[in-house]
């Protein structure tokens, strides 16, 4: 074992050790610690900002393009509404020790599932330095332990907020290495986290699909993945035509870059040639660029024809796929085949269809008469979201407190015995 | 690729197909289907009993042991009880389609999460063709397909057995393929399976630890495991004496090989001189072998002293370790180390121990007064189950109809827009 190794294993025994403490948090100690760590925040500006400036220093010298640049800055903005994050987690109901349902049976024993934390969690994310205080803050609310492997061009600014962390951690009582960051950027150190299955529960990777194409060929801990955004609009034949209007217009202009982004906008054989001109108005206004299927370019004459790869494709830019569909049953088929299972969204005033695609169309999320943008922890209540998950198993699309725990069977009886 | 690998790929591609339709059947349907299969169970005995003697000849050519004949056979009896849980299973909710709380957001958007089949379900199995039975009917309720992969002593009986699934599903209009079983004893047939993440969604491995080690190395899949249950009973300072005696006898002599026994007993040092000679006479008319440590042996002089590798095994035999302990915490901290999160369970009567151990014991069940031999899906009231997971994510415990579904979003709204 290589001294990488075996530093990650530490991490990983003092995180299970640390863990085994948060299990046991009240939820006064969880709130005390992530409001002394906003607080914190709040006096460390300077410091923080100048942690920041040597990693963009760094990344400026590395010509990284501006938007990375742009993810990577701490102004006193962004760490303000880090501060606010913390406040607005540490106010939310403690998701651990509350039970469900409590069913007596037969024999008279009670039986019931308690919610727990899911013990160590391994957060893999690039450079934007508020995730790691998003992160932290969920699963320190969630009683978990937490490995943040931070991307290496935030190193600095991460290594100052792992600080801030665990001082506010240890101010409430509780272990400061509940949170701990990978102090390194070596590579390899990340295959160790997630094969480390004796003392890591999950893996959250954050990041681009080949991030995580990568790490599924390594881990041998569970995953809970964040894949690829088709998103689907199918404008109904018994549609609002002016709420299909505004909504797919929402869904894809909202923000381009996010995974909720409308990606292609089905429409019923009806309504097309009602409702398509208008919309291509509005969307040409955005600078928006416009693929349609055949019959779509027959009312649309300027658009450009779309192949099949448009209708795999989640673009995350100005760029729109359209379909013509000739029923309901046509677009859930077309979601099945082409979507990914993210956001799905249907405009319709009509009861059936509205259930039907409620029922049938097998996405994380499915919607009527909403912009597929609203996939978002923040607008489902969930305060923040640790990602959202593309998974079927455990968590399916936005994942927050409760996402980060699990349930065990609590059962109390008066010595009922078996057989 | 070769003709194997195609084979199973297309019994993955055939499940996938079959899986989108049993995600809209009607609980009628499902029912249907269970009805028909059970009582083509009840007419078609003569034919099974008959499939099942082919499997138990060549088993004893290959001189198997007599347990192993055992759970191979298909008798009247068991043939009897397999038709009876399936009327069961038909009878229980339908899970698919359920509503959790709405909750209703700032905008006025309603917000909600329903339960939805996981999709393809894979199924790995040894020697009990029971589970055949058992499996198909928790999947098919559940909205699932399913591709089973039984033992290959069994493959006889299992080949007899999945033509009756598939004409009960044909029967109640449901695709025949929703349930398939893979027609070859083929060992790299299990590999092709487990990693086929396109097609499968998760594998239920029922079987030994080797079996879930050796599939853990291969699997893409994500797994819901079922591992060692090393369970214990601590018998607290303030224990009911008498109920204390009938729970752990309870939990070690109910059945010595099913996960839920108990292999360790934890005794508080102020009740041990007390408990544990009573206890002792008990144990050793049924003929079970004690093994102590160094301060129970004083008490028992005639137990075998125990090792570390005492606490760590799951006997599954008549033997069980005993350990006198200072107070509740050194409990917990013995279930920590040495348990395996199965099913631990405190015998005291004062209120503040018993919630203490349910909150701080990190297994997937914990009892209070009650043997952990309950540890069983028919007992926690879930009809059947599918395996008994030592995961944390996703399913813990007994896996039932839920456990066998999970939830998506759904949103409804009046056109409200983002931003």
């Amino acid at each position: 074992m290589n001294s990488l190794e075996q530093s990650i294993l530490a991490i990983g025994q003092q995180a299970r050790a640390a863990g085994r403490l948060m299990m046991k948090a009240s939820d006064q100690q969880k709130a005390d610690a992530l409001l002394a760590m906003a607080d914190a925040l709040d006096t460390s500006r300077p410091e923080l900002i100048q942690a920041n400036a040597k990693d963009l220093h760094r990344a400026r010298e590395r010509n990284l393009d501006a938007p990375l640049l742009d993810r990577l800055t701490l102004s006193e903005k962004t760490l303000i509404g880090m501060a606010q994050s913390l406040r607005q987690i540490a106010a939310m109901p403690d998701p651990v020790g509350s039970l469900g349902p409590t069913q007596v049976r037969p024999n008279g024993m009670r039986i019931a599932q308690m919610r727990v934390p899911l013990g160590v969690v391994g957060i893999i994310y690039e450079s934007r330095p508020n995730v790691t205080i998003d992160a932290a803050a969920l699963c320190v609310k969630s009683g978990n332990a937490t490995i943040l492997r931070g991307g290496s061009e935030a190193i600095n600014s991460n290594m100052a907020l792992a600080e801030i962390i665990s001082a506010g951690l240890r101010n409430a009582g509780l272990p400061g290495q509940a949170v701990q960051l990978i102090p390194t950027t070596d590579r390899d150190a990340v295959g160790y986290l997630v094969t480390m299955t004796e003392y890591v529960d999950v893996i959250v990777p954050r990041g681009g699909k080949s991030l995580i194409t990568r790490l599924s060929e390594q881990a041998r801990v569970p995953m809970i993945k964040h894949l690829d955004g088709n998103c689907h609009v199918y404008i109904d034949s018994a549609a609002d035509l002016d709420k299909a209007h505004d909504i797919a217009l929402n869904a894809k202009t909202y923000r381009y870059g996010i995974c909720g982004a409308m990606e292609t906008l089905l429409v019923h054989r009806t309504v097309a040639s009602t409702i398509l001109p208008k919309l291509a108005d509005s969307f040409t206004m955005k600078g928006v660029e416009l693929r349609g299927c055949p019959e779509t370019l027959v009312i649309l004459p300027d658009a450009t024809p779309a192949s099949d790869s448009d209708w795999a494709e989640e673009y995350l830019a100005p760029i729109l796929a359209i379909r013509i569909v000739d029923s309901i049953d046509q677009a859930i088929e077309h979601i099945a085949r082409w979507g990914s299972g993210h956001t799905d969204s249907i405009v319709t005033q009509d009861v059936d269809a509205a259930s039907r695609f409620e029922r049938e169309v097998d996405s994380s999320s499915v919607y009527v008469n909403l912009p597929t943008c609203f996939a978002d922890g923040f607008e489902y209540g969930l305060g923040a979201e640790i990602g959202i998950s593309t998974n079927r198993l455990h968590a399916r699309g936005p994942v927050g407190l409760e996402g980060l725990t699990t349930q065990k069977w609590v059962l109390r009886g008066n010595a009922q015995l078996r057989g």
